[in-house]
């Protein structure tokens, strides 16, 4: 295997030139520097790419950190971040921690270490403060930091167009469902059920919240959860639920012979494809999948290219798409 | 920041020393590659991790080549291939091509440089020859090389089985979906599309065809797709096709009425999370993820730890799940 010093001999330099260039420490002058770049190249140095890493102070590889690939949200958004940084140049190297603490302390190490250049957080149970002065690239999507940008979607108007939507179609008794953890209180979209309730409220409506145990792991869990839910509540007239527990409430309905949009509307929030599985469309808030990718990319090459980051807030703008559930 | 001769300074040895540690180049005592790594951490020498990995010749990264997170199937294997791989202490680094010969080769030269320790390829596009002489830890999943250890399902069993259940149900006018692109007939789970045609014909029945374009990006296409294909047969009885086409088919059935099972019989392929958002469960061939995802990472692992793999071909077994769609 060639070492410093078959590279050196090769580029015609010292060795101690050829260790100040790899290192980046001291001067070299630019005809060293690619004599010693081309000799390394020629010689098939084995940490190749890592020593020309070295020379631009990157690995371009970015971290991106989710739940798990299972949820339709994260499947979504993490596919779109995957594209838009191969468009930069950049490669993924994916994280689903699974609420695992050591696997995101893990990960964050490997940022210190400048294993990966930046990390896009979709996903974060570690609490706040292990996040202070992390001096790193590092963007959140929905989940809010100190002093780390963040970017997410409308979800303010999410939640308020859903309930207006429902007020104007004469709801009354109405179901919303929640996330039946204190991860979820502290997220950004969590907005859109305060602002789903606010609204209800202003209009004398109070909805009745109901509990979604995502990290249920029982294979039909959603199916039973909806069968539960349409037993206890058999006399709702509209239901406000993220996608997945959306469609198992929309289909047990079908099979009761609940007509829908009659008796039962459904509104659904995220808009992942995998709403496009169902017998009728379902009426839903969209989140700009695509553009929360786009921009959360933009953000971490800008920051690993030291540029300054005026916004340390992105919402982007959600859609309100009428299916045939309401 | 520090340099060479800091860590040699700090270790009490010759920069050469430290140089011939770093490349694992000439004889290093155990006493001074202890002394040097201490002085490498002490002194956050920068390349800290990649220096590790020098030590171990090893990133401790795998990359995970598919087509896009999109489809189900791809979406569900690499999920577990990420849990299984973090198990085991690797990180994935994750590349969708979407068909693109450029990316697909950009991975390979990372394998090549190291920056990668392996690659488990679930998807590939470019000419087998590219991968000959390879040389390098390559596993790959459905997609038969010469010399490269290859994980399936038992796709010929899989077809058989569809087959022979739809032949026991009665059924005379079976239309089968296959993949509109010359890849598919490459590869392991084509084998499902003969041997479900083969077990028709031996019982003097033979199936229609039909073709889905999975690249396809129009939003609304397997909707589209589903409309047109059961206006171009009215008369069949059953249809054999994979997850995606399988869903759309058996919702536009339900739209025109036609009763499921008695009129017509589904049967989907791969058995995905995606299938639970059916109103009805879908009888199945299902693939075994999780065992694809841990049989390529056991072979992967192997393989990078220089261990001797015996077995080129990891045939796994399907399971024929009965649903209400047969």
């Amino acid at each position: 295997m060639a070492g410093i010093r078959d590279v050196a001999k090769r580029a015609n330099v010292a060795a101690s030139t050829v260790s100040r260039a790899l290192n980046n420490s001291g001067y070299v002058s630019q005809a060293a520097r690619e004599k010693i770049r081309k000799a390394v190249e020629e010689l098939d140095y084995i940490p190749d790419t890592w020593l020309r890493n070295l020379y631009q102070q990157k690995s371009a590889v970015i971290g991106v950190i989710i739940n798990s690939l299972e949820y339709p949200y994260f499947a979504t958004v993490t596919r779109f971040i995957e594209q838009k940084l191969a468009e930069n140049g950049y490669s993924m190297m994916l994280c689903a921690t699974q609420n695992s603490k050591v696997r995101e302390r893990i990960f964050f190490d490997m940022l210190k270490r400048g294993q990966i250049d930046g990390i896009i957080a979709e996903y974060l149970v570690l609490d706040d403060k292990e996040y202070q002065h992390i001096q790193k690239p590092v963007v959140t999507l929905d989940r809010h930091l100190v002093d780390i940008p963040l970017v997410c979607s409308d979800h303010l108007t999410g939640g308020k167009l859903a309930a207006e939507h429902l007020i104007e179609k004469q709801c009354k008794k109405i179901l919303y469902i929640e996330d039946n953890s204190s991860y979820l209180a502290s997220t950004p979209s969590y907005k859109s059920c305060l602002a789903f309730k606010e609204t209800l409220d202003n209009a004398g409506i109070t909805p009745i919240p109901c509990r979604v145990n995502w990290k249920e792991e029982e294979k039909d869990y959603f199916h039973t959860f909806a069968k539960k839910t349409l037993t206890l509540h058999p006399d709702i007239d509209a239901i406000f639920a993220a996608d997945i527990p959306a469609i198992a409430l929309f289909n047990e309905a079908l099979r009761r012979n609940i007509t829908i949009p009659e008796q039962l509307k459904i509104v659904a929030y995220d808009g992942s494809p995998w709403l496009k599985q169902t017998l009728n469309t379902l009426t839903c808030i969209e989140q700009p999948f695509e553009q929360l990718a786009q921009k959360s990319v933009d953000i971490i090459t800008s920051l690993i290219e030291n540029k300054v980051i005026t916004e340390k807030v992105t919402v982007l703008p959600i859609q309100f798409i009428q299916g045939e559930s309401s």
